[in-house]
């Protein structure tokens, strides 16, 4: 229950509209009128209607297809040491044959800083060349980047002739927590391509391909097809990002997650526990005992994060479908420890 | 309406029951209880508890994940011209980095005999080593194999020690039509891998492989996740399947699809019409003359397939979701032509 | 002796210089003076102070790091079904990701008219797009491109956004034959990239790759590195290329090859036997009955290249180490069959 | 002059044999007597007639074949930090598919504690699984590897189902260092392949590969033909490893260019420098003040390693062709600063 963010299925509004489109005919692949009126709304949303819009299933379906899109073979990916693409998606960056060069995390974010000194270590033709700066917003620590860091890092990716890609997989939860200070406007100012995250935001599958930049947009379609990443039934994915969109659905699940994560973070700090990190989005890294978790495991299903010297980091999050009774429930168990 | 059989959503019964399992929470990347349920009705089916299935989002994903993770570098695929690997995928498979063989189509067909040619004229170390052969069935003409052609060019793969693959996009046609011999157990007999195709028959999205052959399954899930194709709500996956399975849908659906093509093709031929191949499934080439298919593309939505010294080669696809009343509607404006 | 035209070492100039500056130390990596002046000497010979210059130790490897640097991801190569590339560098194509578009051959070449008809078929999004043209010159089969066959691929490259390539493994005997009209000026006029061929025209091992676009030239470097082709030792392909080029090496070498083949083919066309294909430069392609290739085999070293009606066809390859007495004693001994 | 160990050109020995060889006409692709003998020697030597041997031209084009040939695509390769392959390489490891986990070395080595520290935190399917330990022996910073920690690394392997590959291309050195006590014995009874440097230790160009693993030997031309490291005149690297192997040449020549380093190292010690490592084979790292450098870099070619806080660190190389003078000739003018 507390595992991950895409524990149920989707958000009603979206089966139901699923359900009564059902019988309406129309062009395979993305060619329907659905996903053509949910590019307009977000296109409409970010108040911009030159991007080019892609839809996929999956997270590291769009970073695979969009990376290796953008990038020559010689050109690497500047990441955190803790970015998804460098440690949780089985290398899927480097079977297209490019190279991720980790910079330390700190808390899960990269400073504008530590890619300068990348490129001042960099060592011509006989090193990849990094080309791309990839950064998770929240990040894989449910942490955040400010307005001031984003801008930073984009300046030094301009500076430096560098691409700029935000893995947007839990955007909602970032952009609609009490520390953000981004909005999708200085998203779109500051980089080249991001995505934005259906699959943990209460969609069935689906995430949103942005492009701003004008070089990365030609022939972006067949490389959609040639990494499987072409849904015969696209439809599916336009119906969905058009429920997300048409009334505020996207931010109105993401506030919520995060209100509950609120909860729970503020009630676990109550009870003496400690958190692994600060509390900012809708992940809560706690430290257990091996005792605590022995018993709460028992109870509830949660992610064992890493080991601990006091016992070990685990990691509840909760989404758009986390129901404030389960907090409490969750939270009283935990007194009992 | 006959442009293809994936223009509607997914039959009733799997959009319900997507709806009616939505608020239970599962665990994420297909290890939950509608995976495992789906996965043991195959096997029962199959009438072997020994096989491995995994679940994907559509077939070229299918087709460039298990041919590439069943592969080593050097290897290439022996697959008709026509075939949709070699034609229609955009170059999935050799962006993985394996040559295809190609080998000049009968009515969407290969034989025993040419593959066996094939093996004659390698030449080892300079040429890529044949060691897989690729064939659909129903073939990208809707044709099938029967069991003696099917037995026999197992028989050639078993001689030279090379790999056999169905891809099943279109299986459900395939064994459900009129001239059929084979079954599911002749093709398990036959082949060391397979891939029973929901999306074309009656699935939102969904094509289920099935890894035979024992060498194959080892880690086989590193590859699934590394090409973007693990499903975070994998459960809609299982769902759909478990819908296919549990009361013959999977078959009823794909003779309802038969049956309509059937009466299309038989009532073409009647009003005079050449058939550019001999109807077998689902699939109708007819010829037709600019004139008339300048007339029916106005009414009708179906695709060109190829220039006709007599004009054009179109198709015609039926489904499950065809109306009886769609093809004699689609009859009654063919004859006034 | 007639196998090839790489089965002795090097023309004695070429050893004689590496000894002679073998004590000399230079920086690695082809950043050393006799590399400077191979391009100079090279560059002067083309007429063009432009072109960017890299050398290579091979053809296969030449072919894949210069097209696999040249193309992104989704672009293929159109090339004769009996081209290099295609049918014996064992995939290495295919292996950096790239798809081959292979056309009919006839006598090794292919022509304007079918490229265009390879544009004209393409489909968009669901085929690899075709990016690029490979053509040899000599062909496998021996045979030359003409002055007015090369300017009208050039215009139908041009006209559809396609480069063209040449892969000169043998471009010495085609430029010296003497049905050719080509210089190396309308080569460069025609093409976007192509190689010059040391190997088998009295190098060690080398050829050197011309790069004429403007946009194939950035970090070129890079990618000779990443595919191990970077030699440490760089100079001794660029004092093999100074030798090549300092006082006509280059086209005396071949031009002898040429002569030699022209006696063997007029001697072998003189005794009756029938040529495969008509000899044009240094490959001689032979039809020998069974018995005859029973008996000659013996005697002498060469390849059988394919079965035919009456036998099969048999290649003999002159090269600048070929002595007319060796063609003497090999038309004496034919004439013995 | 110091700036590496491949910058004159190669062994007189070996000049001498290719010259002597230059007109015998032999197969092509190192079918030749030369390999042959070439291979038999090394055989001898390694006490071993079971493994197989390939030579390549250089230590990129070695590694990039022998590890993509021996891994499956989720599997990874632990590399310390400082690995040829993970640092200087441009990626072609990368290129190839294949993920480097990158472990901190402590002077250039990694050691079996650390390496069953990835093995223990490795999270299936999320991650690419580890499969193939790398180590350089002499490591990029000049340091070997004992018998007793090359053991332990070969035990944790084995334990845990890991291949253990050497990259040999200073083995020479390594094998000859006073500090040593590793032998050639040794190597083969604890890795599944290595490779034995040529290129910076007396010839023009080559390195051998040895495979011991029997499920590592299956196909492996074809790899060689695929990744364009297949020389057509083969037969220049059995030349040139007959002469490094027939009596002794290998081990003379890195001797002497341990010999010279160590007067080197010796000499900077005791005119008061401080070398960043101890040197134990022929790289020397030593720190000088900017100043230091500025003047010494004016009348000698060595390598500026990185930053430090007292100036920087530079390289010196020592090779076969270092004089005693040469070092004297260096030691002096160091002296003067």
């Amino acid at each position: 229950m507390f595992r991950n963010d895409y524990s149920v299925g989707a958000h009603p509004y979206i089966i139901d509209e699923i359900s009564k489109t059902n019988a309406i005919h129309t062009r395979g692949y993305g060619e329907d009128k659905f996903c053509e009126k949910a590019i307009s709304l977000i296109k409409e949303h970010l108040q911009n209607e030159f991007v080019d819009i892609h839809f996929f299933v999956g997270g590291t379906q769009t970073n695979m297809t969009a990376l290796s899109a953008f990038l020559r073979p010689h050109e690497g990916i500047i990441s955190a040491d803790t970015g998804h693409i460098n440690l949780h998606e089985t290398g899927a960056i480097e079977a297209t044959g490019h190279t991720i060069i980790p910079v330390e995390n700190k808390d899960g974010k990269i400073s504008a800083c530590q890619i300068q000194k990348v490129i001042d270590n960099h060592m011509p033709i006989h090193m990849t060349k990094p080309r791309l700066v990839y950064i998770s917003n929240s990040t894989e620590y449910g942490t955040i980047y400010s307005k001031a860091e984003l801008y930073a890092i984009s300046d030094i990716c301009k500076k430096n002739n560098l691409l700029l890609y935000i893995d947007g997989a839990r955007l909602g939860v970032a952009l609609t927590c009490e520390k953000n200070d981004l909005t999708m406007i200085d998203i779109c100012n500051c980089v080249d391509a991001f995505y934005i995250g259906g699959t943990k935001n209460g969609a069935m599958f689906g995430e949103a391909l942005v492009i701003l930049n004008e070089n990365l947009k030609e022939d972006f379609k067949y490389f959609i097809k040639q990494r499987g990443a072409l849904l015969a039934k696209g439809r599916f994915l336009g119906i969905q990002f058009i429920k997300l969109f048409e009334h505020n659905l996207f931010y109105d699940l993401a506030q919520h997650a995060n209100k509950m994560a609120s909860q729970l973070s503020n009630g676990l700090e109550k009870l003496g526990f400690n958190l692994f990190i600060k509390t900012e989005t809708n992940q809560i890294f706690v430290i257990l005992t091996n005792e605590q978790h022995k018993k709460l495991s028992q109870i509830f299903d949660y992610e064992v994060w890493e080991p601990h010297e006091k016992g070990m980091v685990v990691r509840f999050v909760t989404s758009w479908a986390t129901h404030l009774g389960d907090v409490e429930h969750l939270l009283k168990e935990i007194e009992k420890l």
